[in-house]
């Protein structure tokens, strides 16, 4: 069985953000199956890390920025922002779909795993997903 | 329900390109689903980013070559040419494998995403993708 | 249908490990469908590569620590070792998530593919994946 369901997150400032349990409220999760999660947009990303010291999170955004600076020289779409063409190239770097195991009527991810919104823009505005549940 | 199709693509250049329409032109896409495509190579890649500004893709191979440089000296593996070790571990950073929601019978993508092939050898030959659509 | 499974792979040393052949010889796979890989942790991931030359496993170590070093001054998660952050950001980078299409009774991998256990952590202990297949 297929069900699938648009959730429309809030909006969050730039960085990255734990989501687990605003996606796990907004679902029927079934007793077996799994969940993709797919983000409608090419200057944020979802991935899956630490779920417990926001300093991990912080450093994120310190890592992802150094790896792929604003403002170099060569870059030549520079007319949404200096924050655009590096949002893209880190969106595709995370990536934009998640898929993840579903057991006992839980997402089966580990004990320090959670989903992160990963926004890249300085104002990113709300982000909708796709979640699509085989079961 | 599942079917599943062998895709080859044209030869492309070394770079990034939109590929959905191609993709979409191959495939009978079910009301609801998830389509999975694979790319069954090692120094390619599949991505979904902005699909309206060929800029974006120009960045793309800058900003990948200047992340994963050629002919550092620490490499070991450069019996197949200078593109040839970049090309593996770019592949792994955006990765080999995509899943997308299937609604109302197109692939729920956000408006500006497009799906990109990408290569990164300078003469990579055509490239062969498995679709796989459960619905 | 779909089965489930959790997988522990045995430890691996700090680098990129084939454990292709061990996950299959845990699976019983369907004529068609696929193959979801779940790695339930933060500091180890997942990714397809080249299978033959162990000369790329060694690289893709060696760029994967220029790309992300350890001890950078400006991280503030240092508390379970300089290994630690790098590990988290290398995770996001390669995934923890892989979905590979089986086609008769195989996993329908290129031929140069193999499926990488990335572990980015000194020591990083036993992994857990859970395999999920659908068909």
């Amino acid at each position: 069985m297929i069900t699938q369901k648009q959730i429309s997150l809030p909006e969050f400032s730039r960085g990255f953000h734990l989501i687990s349990d605003f996606i796990e409220s907004h679902l029927d999760l079934p007793d077996v199956g799994l969940l993709n999660l797919f983000i409608k947009h090419t200057s944020a990303g979802l991935t899956i890390n630490e779920n417990a010291d926001p300093s991990v999170r912080a450093d994120f955004e310190t890592i992802m920025n150094t790896l792929i600076p604003e403002n170099m020289p060569e870059y030549t779409h520079t007319l949404e922002g200096s924050d655009d063409m590096p949002s893209h190239v880190k969106s595709s770097i995370v990536g934009c779909s998640l898929t993840i195991p579903i057991t006992n009527g839980r997402l089966n991810m580990g004990t320090w795993q959670g989903i992160y919104l990963c926004e890249f823009r300085n104002v990113g505005g709300r982000r909708n997903l796709i979640a699509t549940i085989y079961s």
